[in-house]
């Protein structure tokens, strides 16, 4: 099928069942948390999925290929994005699994029902420190400064959209951990499992994946962490893949 | 000097300034946690350090070793561990640098006073669950189970032994990771460095180290993990380093 591209658009290969994803490097291009969020997280048979703050749609079309979930939905705030992300998923011939909304996360469960989801996955924005920022408006800013919602949103919505028993997994950057955790927590999403990713083994971790239970009893593990690279340039075989090289 | 040994009591050598300590293997002997604390405490010169639950005494002995720390004070519940932890500052000629205390946790800032300390640590027993315990009164029950206190009983007593801007620096099992986060940040003590100790790089954690700031802004970092063993029976070089040989 012919796909349109718009200005600055390309299309980039994901090495997972042939699938491609279009980008725009002037709006947001996918990083690498994305790619280890849909490594960490898990879907079975039968489960719906939703990913809030989609972007690319990056996150739905990797799961779709490394998961059984019977269903991918994905909400976006951005129209443009939103829309690039549903041509992606067109590209793909994913229609019948994915499915990309328009929409606030503020508004999920709104939009959605509650508790009508198994699995609940985001990359939210990083940074809660907005002021001095030039340009909020900008795709860029949108996706990593809570400029259109904060942390506190998220999981309010992610607590309301999940059956109870039903998981969130998120990724984050470990020095709001103990706010990420204890928020968490307050709205009853029990972070049960966690895995930090170290650029390299005698560095300190720069990402956090997280996995929470609706409702679930306290208990934790840490699993082994992810080194990103073995030495400058070349990724440990760990990373390579997750990437599906 | 000649020191009395009581019978199942030994004199262990420490590896550091030639310290030695005695052990009562029928009771409790200090475990490779109690060392990992101590390299990761820091106390700076004119700081005064108290620890809680010291058992034979093994952190203030290592940090008067290993740090500038100007005063170690330690607190222990069980008379005998108390009397034992005694003689061993005594054969290290520390009762200057050391002064060990028999009392309970739940009572320490009574007994020491509010806002006393710059740094306090603890290696608290780490289980929560005492039924079905045989002999909730032998040493090692009371080490490991929170029979005689609880982590919030631990945490509010730090907080209130620390002056603002003092450091509490515990070692507990990422099992409960969430919950001591949470107790922590509710008792103004904000967790701002974390280290996990891995058995071996491919293996869960099984021990966190927590560096908690009395009234800090909440910022965390989380070290490059401490992995135990390169191969069954032969340490990392870190637990080499850590351990003195």
């Amino acid at each position: 099928m012919t796909i349109e591209l718009l200005e600055h658009e390309r299309i980039d290969d994901l090495q997972r069942n042939g699938y491609r994803i279009i980008q725009n490097e002037k709006k947001f291009c996918f990083g690498m948390d994305a790619v280890l969020l849909s490594g960490f997280a898990r879907a079975e048979r039968q489960e719906e999925v939703l990913d809030l703050g989609t972007g690319t749609g990056i996150i739905p079309i990797l799961m779709e290929a490394k998961t059984d979930g019977k269903h991918f939905s994905a909400l976006e705030i951005q129209k443009d994005m939103a829309e690039m992300a549903g041509r992606s998923v067109a590209l793909n011939n994913l229609e019948d699994k994915i499915t990309i909304v328009a929409g606030d996360i503020k508004e999920a469960s709104k939009i959605f029902g509650k508790a009508s989801f198994d699995v609940v996955t985001c990359n939210p924005p990083y940074m809660n420190q907005n002021h001095g920022l030039k340009n909020p408006d900008e795709p860029k800013a949108i996706a990593r400064h809570e400029i259109l919602c904060t942390f506190r949103d998220v999981a309010r919505e992610a607590a309301a959209l999940l059956r109870t028993g039903g998981r969130f997994y998120l990724v984050h950057r470990p020095h709001r951990l103990a706010e990420i955790i204890c928020t968490l927590k307050e709205y009853h999403l029990e972070p049960k499992r966690m895995k930090y990713v170290h650029p390299y083994e005698d560095e300190e971790a720069n990402m956090v994946l997280i996995e929470a239970f609706r409702g679930g009893r306290p208990q934790m593990r840490v699993e082994a962490p992810i080194i990103v690279y073995e030495r400058p340039g070349v990724y440990t075989p760990e990373i390579y893949e997750i990437y599906g090289y």
